[in-house]
């Protein structure tokens, strides 16, 4: 038996409310006449610390015990999720340990230190992250959070889709697909809510290891990914891949130059700064115009953080 | 007497309405904790062409008889106000020429061309652009539409304030200085509905045109503009210049540093994208805190039509 439930999904979204933004779902005309469909826009960049990863991580931490909350929270996770998870904690007052390479960009470590959490080092290797991470864990007490392989941080993810059927019954939801976390939490939410929509995946041709695994039907890791989609290059886990297995439709590749039209398409004429990762749902629409034509589609902009620092040097 | 009154702008007001967004008044937590004040941003940017300018076009237009209108219009701004009079003229079916000088950037041209309107060529001088646009309607017979130095083009730019006010009544609104349309509309919103309200200019240092003029009580004209903000590069108009000498509270400058770091603040942290020329207002009040402090205080955020060309390249 399935451990997600419509409850367990209405519980997360109850849960999460005082906590998170209800994003706003956004129009184009213009880009509707380019995709010959109407587009929603579910402005997950618009999200508390710019993503959706706000859902997951605060709805992990929602279900800690009160004991396991006073010894804190730890994850190895530096993009979206690391800031998330620090906001978070700092929202409910646990304290939060980010595990970083010591590579890092400043700018990252910033945004962790800004939401009050502590930055420990390490080497600039996966290995040293895990070991370093268990280290802490071991010794703290503390609960580790996964990006995306956790059913909490799944069902958090699900409350974005949930927030759209309030004002629509789309055809189709296209989501991003890097771990899963969020196309998982999307197709759960359309098959207890809404079960005639159909979830599409959308991911970069150069990090297509959940293409192959949907498709051989056992996970191949992301070994040596190659996409400016920067969030999407990890690997499925043993919580996502079967859902995205049996509930999404199909996963749609683009390469580097569809993903930047794409982005560049939303920034000039939406004045909305939405990061490669979520651009790469539109750019799975233009290029398959044949399945969408005409139909009713939300696209998951699942966040807006982009390092601007070059355009603003210029 | 006024050639303004209340009922003239409602009345703008309902007529706009059918033919524009109302936009949205966002806010940034993190940028009020820096601003130390309640800041509402008024964002134009998310309006039809990506600029309040919109609004005084579509309001000269309906101000215009039938048999002007079946003549045409014509222009010789190049920027948001040429892309905003070809997007209202299409949308009322009238004839719309833009005199544009011929080494206009090709991505300006491409937006009045999508608009439908006709673009004629000229040298790059002033001069130039105006007896090609005088000549053009001796011609033609088509009503030369000015880009704020206008009293329907300020009614119409009144609007923006007026949705303002529907939700708020703030102690302060900072709007942009360039040829002083905008702030005129909005100092005479103002007066009319909430005359408590204080508006407040903000004026590129390297364009301080208006900052001279008020203080001097005659116009000077804009010479040799030296700023990113391109929007505020222009001359006040003897419509717009006794408005906000006798209105406008202040003017304060910024220089190009302090706007690109406004700028960059508004892009990062709520993720949209806005022009110099409207985050110049954000500068003002990060740099004379004094005044705004524990204040609500609305931002005109005036547009957003960015060159990404560069962004985009790397």
């Amino acid at each position: 038996m399935s451990i997600y439930s419509k409850k367990e999904m209405l519980n997360a979204r109850k849960a999460l409310q005082p906590y998170i933004h209800q994003t706003p779902l956004l129009q184009s005309r213009l880009i509707n006449e380019i995709a010959a469909c109407q587009l929603f826009f579910k402005c997950e960049n618009l999200q508390k610390a710019g993503a959706f990863k706000m859902r997951g991580a605060m709805h992990k931490l929602l279900s800690l015990t009160k004991a396991n909350r006073s010894k804190g929270v730890a994850t190895h996770s530096s993009g979206n999720f690391g800031s998330a998870l620090a906001l978070s904690a700092q929202i409910l007052h646990i304290p939060a340990t980010i595990i970083m390479p010591s590579n890092a960009p400043q700018v990252k470590k910033n945004a962790v230190i800004a939401y009050g959490a502590t930055i420990i080092e390490c080497e600039p290797t996966l290995e040293a992250r895990e070991s370093t991470t268990s280290e802490f864990i071991k010794q703290t007490g503390a609960t580790a959070c996964h990006p995306y392989n956790d059913p909490q941080v799944i069902l958090g993810n699900s409350t974005a889709a949930q927030e759209v059927f309030e004002d629509l019954k789309p055809d189709v939801i296209v989501a991003p697909v890097g771990g899963g976390g969020l196309i998982s939490g999307t197709a759960l939410a359309c098959e207890f809510f809404t079960p005639q929509t159909k979830t599409f995946g959308a991911e970069p041709l150069g990090a297509d290891d959940a293409y192959r695994s949907v498709r051989d039907g056992y996970i191949h890791p992301s070994l040596s990914p190659q996409t400016i989609a920067d969030g999407l290059r990890t690997s499925l886990g043993e919580h996502t891949f079967p859902i995205i297995h049996d509930k999404v439709e199909e996963i749609l590749l683009s390469n580097d130059e569809e993903i930047k039209t794409a982005m560049r398409l939303i920034w000039e004429r939406m004045k909305m700064i939405v990061e490669p990762s979520s651009a790469i749902t539109l750019a799975a629409v233009l290029k398959n115009k044949k399945i969408f034509t005409g139909q009713k589609v939300v696209l998951m902009i699942s966040g807006g953080n982009v390092d601007l620092a070059g355009f603003f040097k210029s």
